[in-house]
């Protein structure tokens, strides 16, 4: 069993599971291990029968054996992983598909739309939204893509790339050929795919500029019950809205997202961060709005407020930490990181430059390699903590805590009020995940203990709280983790009402059987 | 009659008119002033008579005027100036309603669904691609958007601003307060308009990075007959596909954009641009490849080959010229040139640093002012050329010329034969408008001989000829001209099959009596 049903990665060993928490609890004081409670094991869990046989024109790709139905049963919120944990797999999909090319798709959706058996299209199953889960009534096939999953193509001279839509992120950069990477390290970056970056939007290597996978996408293949959608290659185009947009942020209810080319960027020879200190949180902030207004355009601009620092950068718990860091392949940064750290000095920021990380050769995962020597260097630890993150919440039910992450965007003028009523209602944690000229994307953590049996209760109303909060102040319900089904009741009192409409057409049109996701946009 | 029924600008006197005639014969030896031709004059035109009244509803903002009805027959493409020359207004529209209000437009699009009148939306009529002629059967109402065109708000903090669709170029930045523009300058600035822009994807003033309006637009709102579309004013979301992305480039077929936030910019204080010579097209292709891979993201960053440099700048008809510009409001930008220089000389460019420019105080219509001097400045000469050439365009069919621009993007891998194509079938000069990572957007304009009186049947035959070619080159029909309807045939090649049955679905739903510019993307 390489995949856990219910955890980030690898089942973890239970010991080693204990241990975690036990770090966990000491690290942050929170959690309780005297009550500690164990996950249920696989051989305890009773799935729901299948309410379909396994259909003879699919079955080389398709089964319904129960520990592969119980694993795509959830994506990896904390209202998820509660449930798993404790055996509950409900919603589990009564048939795992898992194609290896566009004709098993096309057959797929045929057999779907004359037997009325809903689709979920399926990456890595990253989701923190419930995009993935089959919430609805009746049958439900879930489309796992990840056998699809090569780099088909290579243009070194366009630095672009056809990939498939299944490639995992180490999987997509370990295909390209040296000195080319997408460098687009979401914190999924180890299991998610391009196909679900694209369909959700996804955020991220870049703090600005080119923050979401839509800028790195060139060109888009999906399948659709009404045919084959594919767009040409181009670097720009003015011919009527974007089709690719259109496919961004699908979440599979248009169509089945098969490949794309997207832009490659080449592997930075120059690369340069510094953390930098700020006593007053507000005072981190607008220099974090200075930069993102500057035009330096930094490859990293992230804020930590002085708790959210402490808890995974070793702060000092006193200090807001802005880590500014800039990369290129073609030319040394130092002109964009000085004038960068005199916006900073001139909010009061002081640059730990005993830190400071430069001229790097790169290496590892995110391709940031760590230079060595023994001091703690707060931008890697951070990066480390970023990817570890998901590992360590594999703790949080057996301690009786639950973790909510809710991230927005907001206009520079109306940040600071949503911030307040945010810090106010919650005992949140924040960082700048992303800045724009016109408003940052803040990201807030919060954990809180369980009342043990009641968790998803107790997560469904603090998701609600605090969405009723991001949209009364003029936030977005999501920045980069898409609406899925989690989001949907503060995304439609979002999206204007004739976009609904036109949205609901398209679908109508394209998916005239409902079949693609139900219940996930539209 | 301050505004021309058929002129670029205000209607030319004759003996101006001759002059600059004149002056184009001489300056390029194209065209015949022994055979000069005058417009016909506006009394002799005859206009088709209105197939309808002027409606009791719409009388405060709407009227049959025929100069009113002549100037709105059509938009600037050369297909449009030469039967305007000749006084054919044979689409003009019925009727021609000028706004002042969303409820005036809303109160046009009940009248024109409950009547069948197809509304056609305008704002500076710029049009170079048939956006806004009533090129169908039936009536036809053009609303002219350019009353609603005001500044409403500015968010300083964010810098963004609150503008109506109908503001020109001018006139909105004129509204701006002192030091932030949105500084985005397409060709046609003096006229056309935000909604425009933004309806057409137009493209502005970076050459690399922020290329189209899309980029600076914060939300949109627009009546459609379905309601009020409006989104949330958001620096980044990832909350499905981008509302704001349905409407750019709609070209008013799902509703008609009435305000905009727009993303602005501060005005620059650090200034530079050098033209850099090449002796070699393929070098100067090669040196615009790797500064448009550096990272480095010039705002100037247009190359212009030998001929065009010849007939636009000075250029002395063997180089190719390059004209790299950097400009910010936040840091000098010496670093940025030089490794700019750098990659040019290392094609073999050598930079005119007689004719460098730098830290010029901003002035005139595009904040581009002439810092003075005796000596022809390549990039200035060009910035001129390049606001200027429509006027000269206005001598074209009294000389017997035809002129079409064609413009496109390709990736770097396919450029090559796509512009050897262009060059074999064409007497067409070349300009890079725009540089990506992934290839250049090339520029070609053609001008010819007409056969007098045959000239829409030439210049539809040298349109299907290039259009043609550059879709069997891998381009895009348009990079930043639009679809229209002289595009149509090639866009409906160009776009992905089911996009178009979710576009005419979506269209369907937004706009039942399909009255919304009719024939224009679906």
């Amino acid at each position: 069993m390489a995949v856990s049903c219910w955890a980030w990665g690898a089942e973890p060993k239970l010991d080693e599971l204990r241990e975690t928490a036990r770090l966990v609890n000491e690290h942050t004081g929170l959690g309780d291990m005297s009550t500690w409670e164990d996950p249920v094991p696989f051989d305890r869990v009773r799935l729901p029968p299948p309410r379909l046989p396994v259909p003879e024109a699919l079955k080389d790709f398709c089964d319904a054996e129960p520990y592969e139905r119980a694993r795509h049963t959830y994506g990896q919120a904390y209202r998820d992983l509660i449930r798993a944990y404790r055996g509950d797999f409900g919603p589990a999909p009564d048939l795992v598909a898992r194609p290896r090319d566009e004709s098993e798709i096309e057959r797929t959706l045929e057999w779907a739309a004359a037997n009325q058996v809903a689709v979920i299209p399926r990456g890595g199953g990253t989701s923190v939204v419930g995009g993935v889960e089959a919430r609805f009534d009746g049958p439900a096939l879930c489309l796992d893509l990840t056998r699809m999953n090569r780099v088909l193509s290579v243009d070194a001279d366009s630095r672009a790339a056809l990939v498939e839509a299944g490639a995992s992120g180490p999987g997509l950069n370990g295909q390209l050929p040296e000195g080319l990477q997408l460098r687009f390290f979401p914190q999924s970056y180890e299991f998610s795919t391009l196909g679900g970056w694209i369909a959700t939007r996804a955020g991220g290597h870049y703090a600005t500029l080119h923050t979401h996978i839509d800028d790195l996408v060139e060109s888009v293949r999906a399948v659709t019950p009404a045919g084959v959608w594919e767009s040409r290659r181009l670097p720009g185009s003015g011919a009527g809205p974007s089709p690719d947009r259109w496919l961004l942020g699908s979440e599979g209810a248009l169509g089945v997202i098969t490949r794309a080319w997207v832009r490659l960027q080449r592997r930075p020879v120059y690369k340069v961060s510094v953390p930098v200190r700020f006593a007053e949180w507000r005072a981190a902030v607008a220099a974090v709005h200075d930069l993102a207004q500057s035009g330096l355009h930094p490859s990293n601009c992230r804020l930590l407020d002085a708790r959210e620092a402490a808890l995974t950068s070793g702060g000092d718990g006193r200090h807001a930490v802005l880590i500014v860091g800039f990369e290129s392949a073609d030319h040394p940064v130092d002109a964009w990181l000085s004038r960068a750290l005199q916006i900073t000095a001139s909010h009061g920021g002081r640059p730990d430059e005993a830190t400071r990380r430069g001229g790097v050769a790169d290496g590892g995962a995110t391709g940031d390699g760590v230079t060595g020597g023994g001091r703690q260097r707060q931008d890697q630890a951070w990066r480390n903590a970023f990817t570890r993150m998901p590992y360590l919440r594999n703790a949080y039910p057996g301690l009786g805590l639950i973790a909510e992450t809710f991230e927005t965007a907001v206009t520079w003028d109306r940040f600071p009020a949503l911030h307040e009523a945010v810090m106010a209602e919650t005992s949140a944690t924040c960082r700048f995940a992303f800045a724009y000229p016109d408003g940052p994307a803040p990201y807030y953590t919060v954990v809180v203990p369980a009342v043990r049996g009641e968790e998803v209760a107790q997560w469904d109303d603090l998701k609600r709280r605090v969405s009723d909060l991001l949209l009364r102040h003029g936030g977005t319900i999501t920045h980069h983790h898409a609406v899925g089904r989690d989001h949907r009741p503060h995304y439609d009192l979002q999206r204007p009402d004739p976009f609904a409409t036109a949205l609901r057409a398209a679908k109508q049109a394209l998916d005239p059987h409902g079949i693609l996701n139900p219940g996930v946009l539209v």
